[in-house]
């Protein structure tokens, strides 16, 4: 049980806070006041921990990150323990990287808040699926080339491959797909299934951190390249023509056209 | 010709923000530094002109807005600005509503800034496609309902209805389109042609903003209700079964038992 020492904790509320793709100053200010004003900040594995430098001295700040292969918090867990604090501290803001609700259970939070009366709201962050390619300078929208996109999780609850992927690989939208890096040859694979083996594809791993790394390249040649750059989780695919706006395409283009 | 009284500009250069979807406190810090910073700020028609007060007092301040049937400012003319604006003043934002690469011609603006040989980066912003819907509580993906989602727009260069959203209307993945208000007939027409009359619907104005009305339906019953309660655009229309977590979708699933 989590006990405050406060004699009179306020009234318990939860706002889910979208903390942005990974650079600190890419949170909004919306969501910086609210981490300012919490009691508590319950925090995801892709958020990142400058932004706890922007908390109250006094709040509670507890780590609540999953990882693969590493389930020690459930959601239901991140679910209780976030009401429990709220019930003995009052404001619990829950830190979420990128968007609350893409991809990111962020309803399942606010209707567990809800089943226990407490009033939930949230504050929108910016999406990876979306600045991440952007900052890149891949628009996910560009005309002539791309007039839509659809945002995938490449990691389903039962483990199969999504039928949304499946379907989208079938049209001419960007496709961005969250989480599906371990999934790459599967994904790649249903791409080839469609015959769109020399769609361009780019890889970013850890966009907008010090971290960052991107590959881009084709359908057939994407899985090997991102393995001999060592690319790794977390990182998101782009499919789409856009891709080929990227500099580093042209070097990819080239080696195709001396091919050819 | 435009020209600056100070006789030493600074090094040209442009810096596309996304200003978010209405709301001021939804533009990043990052963003907000940037306009701090900027000589010039050309801004859009929905870009909250709460952000302008956050502008230095010597910033040249020009609004490049296009409404639907006002074309005043082609995207031409609008490049075009914003070039002679930044070798005559320096450092020039770009504030643009949402993302600037969700539909935004952001990218034309980066490859003509890129053809004067002025350097352009880009500020991502939190989109309306997620973030309207999200603060509505209607999450653009929820496990259950619907594990991806797709934003295609209701107003492509050519007039007639994307390909992409026919495409779309045929899956689960939750559909938000945007500038699509204009065109609502015919694009739950496009629904109804999959026999998804009773798919939830909602349709929101002004998201984030003190004018933000929501209206929620179904396929079949959305254009009626949007009609009857005078929403206009701006607007987005998010199609898919995560818009029956909307509170007031009770009130319209209530009339169709009591129907049935």
């Amino acid at each position: 049980m989590i006990q405050n020492n406060r004699n009179t904790p306020a009234q318990p509320r939860i706002t889910l806070v979208g903390a942005g793709p990974g650079d600190a100053e890419l949170i909004t200010i919306k969501g910086l006041k609210a981490l300012q004003a919490a009691d508590v900040i319950l925090y995801d594995a892709l958020v990142n921990d400058e932004l706890l430098d922007f908390t109250s001295e006094h709040a509670v700040k507890v780590y609540v990150g999953k990882r693969s292969g590493d389930h020690s918090f459930s959601q239901t867990a991140v679910n209780q323990l976030m009401v429990d604090y709220a019930i003995n501290y009052g404001h619990v803001v829950r830190l979420k990287g990128g968007d609350p609700f893409v991809f990111g259970r962020g309803f399942e939070e606010i209707e567990f808040a809800a089943a226990h009366n407490i009033k939930a709201e949230v504050i929108p962050g910016v999406s990876s699926s979306i600045s991440v390619p952007g900052l890149q300078q891949i628009p996910v929208t560009h005309r002539g080339l791309s007039e839509s996109f659809w945002v995938v999780t490449g990691t389903t609850a039962n483990g199969n491959i999504s039928e949304d992927l499946i379907a989208a690989a079938k049209y001419k939208a960007t496709v961005v797909v969250l989480m599906g890096i371990h999934k790459l040859a599967e994904i790649t694979a249903v791409f080839q299934a469609e015959g769109k083996d020399k769609l361009p594809v780019a890889v970013i791993q850890s966009g907008t951190t010090v971290n960052e790394k991107i590959v881009v390249g084709t359908v057939e040649t994407i899985v090997q390249t991102t393995r001999d750059n060592g690319i790794t989780s977390p990182a998101l695919i782009v499919f789409g023509e856009v891709v080929s706006l990227h500099p580093d395409f042209k070097a990819v283009k080239a080696l195709y056209d001396a091919i050819a």
